[in-house]
């Protein structure tokens, strides 16, 4: 059987706009280069909708397996209790399930961005722009 | 008079050593491409040292312009009211200055990460890593 990947997009959320209109547009970014996936995204705290819901959405797509998918810098609290919390995944193996549409579906943890050469590249991007 | 700039590079800080970490080696990937710029990292909670000392450790360097920059994926509540008021930044033109070695020093603030397509690729690279 081939897989049919969900891409759970996990952002942080906040009391103001940007951090759902970020996240929202590098999934958009994601569902335009890879449109074989079916892309979702939740938040953690103040945006909506929140991560159980969007990994509930997935309902009726037909996905085998999903990604959860943190758009976060590095590791924190959130994504070392909070959002495992939110998915139910196994401490030991940072996996879990989920029924959809009567059948187990299972999800993988992505890690987040970390300190890739990317990040340094952006980084001196936005100082150029503000010299 | 040539410019000498200084990076300030902020990150959000955690209880987890992982922001820090993630923060730090993004500092030093800058400085390993950019010998030229004088790179120094600060924190806005949790972890140690804090943004205005990290702006203050400038003193001795011999910078002529700081960039502020923050290492966070969108504008929330840190960047709108906690880091400006850090850096005691004009709330008009996102500017400020400090007093190093006995001269002012004009503080720019640039953009945060964004929605950038390397975001976006960068996301996509992390869920091929996981699934």
């Amino acid at each position: 059987m081939s897989e049919k990947i969900g891409f759970l997009v996990i952002g942080h959320g906040s009391k103001l706009p940007y951090n759902k209109q970020a996240v929202t547009e590098i999934a958009n970014m994601i569902t335009e280069n890879h449109p074989e996936y079916v892309v979702k995204v939740g938040f953690v705290e103040h945006s909506e909708p929140k991560v159980k819901e969007a990994l509930m959405s997935f309902e009726g797509t037909g996905v085998t397996k999903i990604s959860a998918t943190p758009v976060f810098l590095a590791s924190g609290v959130h994504l070392t209790e909070d959002i495992p919390d939110f998915l139910d995944l196994d401490p030991e193996t940072n996996q879990g399930e989920v029924e959809l549409d009567g059948k187990k579906v299972r999800i993988v943890y992505a890690k987040p961005l970390g300190s890739d050469r990317l990040i340094a590249d952006l980084i001196f991007k936005r100082v150029q722009e503000a010299l």
